[in-house]
């Protein structure tokens, strides 16, 4: 059964109701036809008693599932309310590596309390897994794989993917090592089935697979699973040893996750923001900082305006297109670099094509300089009346400093994320406040400057 | 073999002197070991000339694989040298989605020609693909498919798996069937191993499975596939006739085109601008429209200061103070608005979610504005000097203003991409210009009539 958003508020009205009537036999009823997502759904919308009720209503592998789908704020908050061996059932009955993931958000009295009655060899991948960082092929590998050795048989690799069935869930590849575990080919489920029992593994074997570093950071495991099509990507370690595999349902999440947080930070975030966090004061604290950057920004704005005071004072009209410029000057800082952050994110702009991207961009801002500015010049010279200054002057005035800015504003945004990138500073931090707050100083001061020596 | 980005630049080279020296056997060599992906990325870079002699060193079926992982701009350039023929040639080797997505990127004429060539089967499968929208389920699917009647066997289903096996290229599941094509059920193939071959499929496919409707938005296919962590999904119509499959690798296409897209709308591209994307006219024609509207904002806001030009002239200390709350405005409306933007793209906020959206950005916004302004009273009661006015009256009016313009400028980024959806305006147009454009003439409006009131 799928869900889509309108049924889901009234199927959450239901469960609440059945709920404090404890119609438990409906409610199994009524999960067992659901899928561990939707499931999820409904317990990240229900209040704190009902979710735990829900919650005690599902079996050890149904409630292990569940959990994992719901979102990390609801999860925290059901986390602190289940037993401690409650939890230990769900980790028993998770895959590795979100056994791995689950454990590493309790804090570390919980894991403790929580691994002492996990199985043992669990407990191990566990650890195992925990060693690595989060945000690395490491981090996101699972250890259950099905692996044969190079004289096995089509047959055998087919018994030994029946043996391991119940352990590993979903099954692409079966990965051949030799008796150091290091990797040497890989052979798809499908081509299992097509071959003849009695052959030889390595003789069907692909012997120039794909795979990636244990340190790999995640981004580029999922853009490397993205170039080249895979659907899971085998693990090795430095001598080639296999390691674990990462499938293309934690892929697609690392993408999620990544493209989320780039338009998270070019929005002027410092930390991530859940959407569904509730605790005000820690969104504040995630938005407050480039904030403040973009206040004090603002008060240099400001000095640089005193500084031009008594032009200001016998020109008021300077001050009245002081928006005008700050507004394009953002804009077109925004635009360059959203343009090679997401290039940098997807692997599409390299570090190394800083030149030509400065020249593109450079014909580019003059290009749209040159008819921002001749709009502009026409708005001023024959529809604005100011009785002090003479229009066409002020005209002319504003729209040069306009192209300056403009121009400015497009190299500046779309050089300092490759510049950052080079610098090893991820440039999705460079998109929103810093350029913007830096191109409305710089292009104020051009403005301004320009101004005074044209009157 | 890998190639990273480092060794990129020094193979394009060894490419370009090769096939000056025309030493195809070396290049051949060369190619045998490399991914089409690779492929793809060195033709991306060579000049056009050796860009052509290098596809004519390929065979149809390499050939086609690169030309499909190319980016759009090179392929484009690419295709107008290629004899028609060749291009016939190279569609005949295509998976029905792919086939037609290329076809759909030739012109009229040229699709004409190439699929006069094409085997009569494939043309019409790629006439049929043609028929559904680009960007729904019905755009993105292959027909390649393996699906058996409900009486067949385990063996029956994996002899039919193998004599697919040449047309299809990748088998996650084998889809069950009525008379009718009607969907009934799924194995997957890995259970098609365990299984035992004389079992009747009946008994051991799934019947609580997930497709999606051909004309399901390809976006929500996307979110669909992550959602139920699907590696391959079934696409039926209206009568649930089973039509064909999505695989994960298009899904994840899928994901990337869409957030970058959503990206570029943010930052104020109105159309999708290729990063490799070399005529600068079709650049600045999708970059110049919210530009323009940013001029015409800012020439409001010019105007809005005009109306308070007596208060102005009295006391230019408050033009001093326009970016500060420009600045203002625009950071908070963005930092609002693209949460807002990302949580609707990937399905974490629901349109309904309205009224708890603005409570919450309510909150953060007065917690956000009483801070900014606490720092903005103190910097300006105590460190800014201006012989004209009284510093903590000064202090007072501006601080003041920016919490009133703080307030707004959140509950507008937060609120107008909902409303947005709501009418089925893409939200993501909201983020960029047009709502920091907005915030910035508000913002001013209201700072300028609370100092007049208050002055």
């Amino acid at each position: 059964m799928q869900i889509d958003e309108q049924d889901l508020k009234t199927i959450v009205d239901d469960f609440e109701f059945l709920i404090k009537q404890r119609q438990n036999a409906k409610l199994r009823n009524m999960l067992i036809s659901m899928h561990s997502s939707d499931i999820a759904e409904i317990a990240n919308r229900l209040d704190d008693p009902d979710r735990l009720y829900l919650f005690e209503l599902l079996d050890a592998e149904d409630a292990s599932e569940v959990i994992l789908e719901m979102d990390e704020v609801n999860r925290e908050e059901l986390v602190e309310q289940m037993a401690k061996e409650r939890l230990s059932e769900l980790v028993d009955e998770m895959d590795s590596d979100d056994a791995a993931d689950f454990v590493s958000e309790l804090d570390k009295e919980t894991q403790k309390e929580v691994l002492e009655k996990v199985e043992t060899e669990d407990v191990r991948e566990v650890e195992e897994l925990l060693k690595h960082r989060e945000d690395t092929a490491g981090g996101i590998m699972a250890l259950e794989i099905v692996s044969v050795p190079e004289d096995c048989t089509v047959d055998g690799a087919i018994k030994e993917i029946r043996q391991k069935a119940d352990e590993v869930a979903e099954i692409y590849n079966v990965y051949i090592v030799d008796h150091e575990q290091k990797l040497l080919g890989i052979v798809p489920v499908r081509d299992l089935i097509i071959a003849r029992g009695n052959r030889k593994i390595s003789e069907i074997m692909d012997r120039d697979f794909l795979s990636v570093p244990v340190t790999m950071d995640q981004e580029a495991v999922a853009n490397f699973a993205r170039k080249y099509d895979l659907v899971s990507v085998p693990v090795v370690d430095e001598q080639n040893r296999l390691l674990g595999r990462i499938t293309i349902d934690d892929i697609v999440d690392v993408m999620e996750e990544e493209a989320t947080e780039d338009i998270h930070k070019m929005a002027g975030f410092t930390d991530e923001e859940e959407v569904r966090e509730r605790a005000i004061l820690r969104i504040v604290r995630a938005r407050i900082p480039w904030l403040v950057w973009g206040l004090f920004g603002g008060l240099i704005s400001a000095s640089v305006m005193v500084n031009f005071e008594s032009n200001l004072k016998e020109q008021i009209v300077l001050a009245y297109f002081v928006p005008v410029i700050m507004a394009m000057a953002g804009n077109i800082g925004i635009q360059s670099s959203a343009l090679v952050v997401r290039g940098l994110a997807t692997g599409e702009i390299a570090v190394h094509d800083y030149l030509s991207r400065c020249g593109k961009e450079l014909g580019i801002s003059v290009l749209n300089g040159l008819i921002l500015a001749t709009i502009l010049f026409t708005v001023v010279a024959f529809g604005w009346n100011d009785e002090n200054s003479n229009p066409y002057q002020l005209a002319f005035l504003i729209s040069s400093a306009l192209v300056m800015v403009i121009i400015i504003a497009g190299l500046l945004g779309s050089t300092i994320p490759l510049l950052l990138k080079r610098l090893n500073i991820d440039p999705a931090l460079a998109t929103g406040p810093f350029i913007t707050t830096s191109n409305d100083i710089i292009g104020l001061f051009i403005y301004l400057s320009i101004a005074t020596q044209l009157l």
